[in-house]
């Protein structure tokens, strides 16, 4: 169960392809629709992917790599993403995401990280101090948090529609888990 | 929030080129790991999908049009998919999934179901009386619990990986509910 680098980026190079295909041209009654007030709809969590792409991680790599401890990094804004989300299409955000994520996918293995560059250290401005694998690791889990969300968010569409049979299906019942 | 058939369809055209996108080829120490003993692997997953097909979603719907509420649904075999599940290869199940979905979802067209077909009655073997709606509402939501289910089984193999940034992950947090 340890991190791999090469298992995470395998990860981080699909799930944009993923989330267009799963999405692009979808009825906006899946898309543009959240759970309740201050939630988000599944344009929101694309806005917030590409605003993580720009500002969290790989700006986060270089500041361990550059200053390990000594520099916390830039808190992060979870609403940082509100205004893109809300001027461009879902199609201009998926396509906005899969470019920044190859850019930064082409930067990290730039970097060419040994091994003992994973056990560097940073420190995060609530977490304290985290190393370089834990990270990167996060990046790959950040995303299926994120597809764990949308497929709950587009579920909760159809919460009515599926009458009985609710209380089978697993995703009906997940109530969330902080904000994703 | 009502239903509505082709947003339904259009979610269930789109789910299997999802799962093969992000899947496919993808390192086995995501998608062979289950999240402990009696659980589902993503193999497990698909597989499952590629029984549902079978033997469930259009079949019923048929059930439902020839009979009504006098002829209950054979009962649901959760552990149907096992056989082939070990048999294939994941990118085998993946090709077979859309094989089935695409050969069902021509099949469901081709019954040109008009408004009054989808208030139409049937009887499952637990739940009671269900409508023709509600079940094809139920095929879609079912594919959105299965990809919210293996969002949690990936990211379940990085629980210890993340380190402190664990409590920030509401993946991490889902317990499951019920078995998906």
């Amino acid at each position: 169960m340890g991190f791999n680098l090469e298992e995470t980026i395998s990860l981080l190079t699909r799930t944009p392809a993923a989330f267009d295909v799963l999405l692009r041209d979808l009825p906006e009654m899946w898309t543009l629709r959240n759970e309740g007030e201050g939630t988000w709809s599944v344009s929101d969590v694309i806005g917030h992917l590409i605003y993580c792409e720009r500002t969290d991680w790989l700006p986060r790599v270089k500041v361990i790599l550059e200053f390990g401890e000594t520099k916390t990094f830039e808190p992060f804004d979870r609403w940082g993403h509100a205004k893109e989300s809300q001027e461009k299409s879902l199609g201009d955000l998926l396509h906005e995401f899969s470019r920044l994520r190859s850019e930064n996918l082409r930067a990290l293995r730039a970097l060419n990280l040994r091994a003992e560059d994973l056990s560097r250290r940073g420190r995060h401005p609530s977490l304290g101090v985290v190393t370089l694998a834990e990270l990167l690791a996060t990046w790959a889990a950040h995303d299926l948090t994120h597809l764990h969300q949308i497929s709950r968010v587009m579920a909760h569409q159809y919460r009515d529609a599926v009458g009985p049979w609710s209380q089978y299906l697993g995703v009906l019942q997940c109530a969330g888990h902080s904000s994703s």
